[in-house]
């Protein structure tokens, strides 16, 4: 994603402490305490500007949501997005998805979404795919039993890829779609590269594994 | 696909007992014999009028192949295609997926090819789709350990079933192409289906997984 430089970021950030949690590691194992209940916890790894995980805190209230951005600059538009929704149970922080085992501790997760991921092409690049099994490793030792990894992609090569990687990770697919929006389902909802990228006609692919 | 009634399809099958085998369930164990050597044996399931088991006869002599079609005036169009190649590398069946454990013993196939097979869409059919569990069953006891099973189908909604059906099952996926003809692959050989569609401009999907 396109990076503008932000001069204000910092003092943004430091105002709104309450929507980017500062120092997060510190927090491991405790986010039911900054989210004041019990509710599972739902992550998005790589949130953007933040329209998914907004819309996924309107649509299911009794879910607390953790976005992770690692861009700054990105990381504050979300802000702004999460704090025009006034919604409690939603959170950001400013990470890097390499430190998941730092910021959560085991099962303290229960699902895991990967939006509009920078697919990497480069087969040199491989390792830092979101579906590589070093980060299935990560999200397996942060995610309670049973529990999914839903990803959505315009990338069909990334795509291809993920499907292979879960699978020889042992992952278990449980709904693939190779053309999300021929469904219309109403509950789905849209990142702002899948608003931009389906309306231009091109196929979002998606698929809801599980760990065993 | 479409059938015609064929009245001469007896006589020339009656005439060709040497391309599509009569009571082939007598050869089980034993179709070494047939083809005269210990080559590997690679099934295709739904064989149509020929092109694809043709194309790959040719391309890999080293290769038996097997075609079974159980639809009689499709079988008789494909052995004419067998007859006019000369491969003596490959045979026909006019049988039915469902019998195919009386047909080969276990180990006895290395390879099984499923080729635009019929989706039955409806959710009452899911058990005549080739690639439902209790046909996975089928394949994997007839199949050697660590073999593959390659899908190809220009039909979205079979080929994320499939996809489903055989992560269920504990197939490995090893390649997924969600466009194959992308690739420009030489050594595809097409199905005469892949070559309607894929000319169409419709995506050929494509799947190799191995039983683990």
């Amino acid at each position: 994603m396109r990076q503008r430089n932000k001069p204000w970021a910092d003092d943004f950030l430091n105002e709104h402490r309450d929507l980017v949690i500062v120092n997060p590691k510190e927090n491991k194992n405790k986010w039911k305490d900054i989210f004041g209940n019990t509710n599972p916890i739902h992550l998005e790894i790589g949130t953007g500007k933040g329209q998914f995980i907004v819309g996924m805190a309107k649509q299911y209230p009794a879910i607390n949501f953790i976005g992770i951005e690692m861009a700054k600059s990105i990381t504050v538009d979300a802000a702004q997005k999460v704090k025009e929704s006034g919604q409690e149970n939603l959170i950001l922080l400013n990470e890097n998805a390499n430190d998941l085992e730092e910021l959560f501790a085991e099962n303290e997760i229960s699902t895991i979404y990967l939006n509009f991921s920078d697919p990497w092409p480069k087969n040199r690049h491989e390792k830092r795919r979101l579906s590589y099994h070093t980060f299935l490793a990560k999200y397996e030792k942060v995610l309670k039993e049973n529990s999914e990894l839903i990803m959505k992609t315009d990338n069909r090569l990334l795509f291809e890829y993920s499907l292979v990687s879960f699978s020889n990770y042992g992952l278990k697919l449980e709904e693939v779609s190779l053309d999300l929006h021929q469904l219309d389902d109403p509950t789905n909802v849209m990142t702002e590269y899948e608003e931009k990228f389906s309306s231009k006609g091109q196929p979002i692919y998606r698929c809801q594994a599980k760990f065993r």
